[in-house]
């Protein structure tokens, strides 16, 4: 018999909320024979209140025991930015060597979209999550003066790219259509670019069946609102997959449903699964949240883990619940909840 | 009587033939006691694979007399990416100090937009030019190695961010809403993030009827297709600058009428106007090409050049001939221009 040994962070805001129906929907789909436990941390906001801590040593050794994590929210206008961003998201990412970013977009029948037309959307994006300008790298000197310079460092390495510009490639050669599509600003980023450009283009000789394509970063958020349909998988760089994704979940029925995977496809470290949006303390606590990104992510969690059948299981009851929303009354984030629930429990 | 002294930039694809008909709409408006001077110039693909010039020193002479320029479009792909970027378009920019990179969009009636609902679109983004990420510092190691390290360092100064942060709070004080929204992503990018947001919060001080508000450059991407009326003036750096204006061109009809003014506001050195577009070559020398992105830049120009009237009636043709087309039949690039010569002259 399985089990599966999950560290669940609620985090703050509406992170309870969602997190309390993502382990609903989880316990309802598993198999009588997968054994579920859950151990809960308390990271986020209040914590580092409490102790001035975002993420110690001890909490990674304790969080590496787990075979995966599913995380709500995390941030708080309480806490000056950066803190809990750099302290405990990042950390955590960076720590547990995340390096695929995983995020899909699918636009589902009846779901809204601020597009006119209602577009064919079907694509996930493979953003890189170890490197570029998130590393940290950078500094300040003359803080607070006229003369003050601030530097930030993007760091790219043929180590780091190559293996989640070849996962990339494998998603793609595995889906129906086999396009990849890398986005990047090779044109004025060009130390960067090259490397980008140069290890795609290489690992693409490989793929003979994917066709490639390169589309600059400000020219795929003309397309991503223009033609949206284009894209089947995208690879591409820390920064460039944080501000794309954004915008891919906007059009393809908003960040209430855009799930996410921070994935160490070696499995040294545990994965996490968490939803695109953050925390929204303006309407925490009120039941007015959407749990559904998180349902989402609980698939991809599940997905991960190997449990296929129960992911897609999830998938399908979002898609029927979504396109029953139309002309409905709004419910509550405990009703979605327990909706989804009963359907993949059917 | 007055005179304006115009260096042309043609350059590559279409920009030759939307340049053509900036040119003839700027004779036609301008009054009779203004004499128009202007000048070509070869710069281009053509040129780089004649000479293996991009802009050389003399040149740089040579435009600095002019009092601005009009460039149409640089860039082909039988150049390797970022040649004539960096050594022709970024090259300028820098060397001309054009630190207000300005980028109006405004949805106007009977206009196209990839948006449900026809939402009120009427903003400017205020990108700074010279700096970040944009600066070519950076560079790369053990190149076509398995170790390769490739770099690109983003550099802010005080002096720099200061410098556009108070033109764009001027912009927002003369418009009637007087907002300013900052954009960046001050929760990753901590050292840049921080010169940045402390830069604003300080100058907001010395406006206080400009409401202000602060939004990561991933959720603005969000706000731009979901409630792009919210935006009035943004104020950003050179690298969000270019991505969200390429998204807020796609929403507020297009690239074919996105205009911008790379400005040098004390005048030191010529400001340079020119279509967000590039050289498109799979449309060039068709006739095909929208010349209204160009027209509208050289409103920004004339306006630049204190002809303020004259620019607003460029503009105004603009909108009447927009909103003509609707259910017409399309029209080459130069009825077009003819069209739009004959309404700012009448
Ligand atoms: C909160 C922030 C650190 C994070 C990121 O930039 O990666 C978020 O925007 C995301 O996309 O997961
Ligand atoms: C062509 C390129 C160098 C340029 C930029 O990145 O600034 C273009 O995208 C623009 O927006 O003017």
């Amino acid at each position: 018999s399985r089990s599966i040994d999950l560290a669940v962070i609620p985090g703050d805001g509406i992170g309870q909320e969602v997190v309390a129906e993502g382990l609903k929907v989880l316990s309802a789909v598993l198999p009588q024979d997968v054994k579920l436990e859950t151990k809960e941390y308390d990271f986020g906001a209040q914590r580092y209140h409490a102790t001035g801590e975002t993420l110690t040593d001890a909490d990674l050794d304790a969080l590496k025991q787990h075979d995966a994590i599913l995380l709500g929210a995390i941030g708080d206008p309480s806490v000056p930015s950066g803190v809990l961003e750099r302290g405990f998201l990042l950390k955590l990412r960076f720590a547990f060597d995340h390096h695929v970013n995983l995020r899909p977009s699918k636009l589902l029948p009846g779901v809204a979209t601020p597009l006119a037309g209602q577009p064919q959307i079907d694509f996930i994006v493979v953003r890189e999550g170890t490197e570029g300008p998130y590393t940290g790298n950078g500094g300040t000197i003359r803080k607070g003066t006229e003369h003050e310079v601030a530097t930030e460092v993007s760091v790219n390495t043929a180590f780091g790219v190559e293996r989640v510009v070849r996962d990339a490639f494998a998603r793609a050669q595995a889906r129906p259509r086999k396009k990849l599509t890398l986005v990047h600003k090779n044109n004025v980023l060009t130390f960067a670019g090259h490397l980008w450009t140069n290890i795609f283009n290489k690992v693409a000789e490989e793929y003979p069946e994917v066709t490639t394509e390169y589309i600059h970063v400000d020219a795929a958020t003309i397309f991503l609102v223009t033609q949206p349909e284009r894209f089947d998988v995208i690879v591409t760089d820390n920064l460039f997959g944080d501000i794309i994704t954004d915008l891919a979940a906007a059009v393809s029925g908003g960040i209430g449903v855009a799930a996410s995977g921070n994935i160490n496809p070696s499995g040294e470290f545990p994965s996490m699964f968490e939803p695109v949006h953050g925390s929204a303390p303006d309407i925490a606590g009120q039941g007015k949240a959407d749990p559904t990104a998180t349902v989402l992510s609980v698939a991809l969690l599940l997905r991960h883990l190997g449990l296929e059948a129960e992911a897609a299981r999830i998938e399908e009851a979002v898609a029927a619940d979504l396109a029953e929303r139309v002309g409905n009354p709004a419910r509550s984030t405990s009703e979605i909840g327990d909706a989804l629930a009963v359907r993949v429990a059917g």
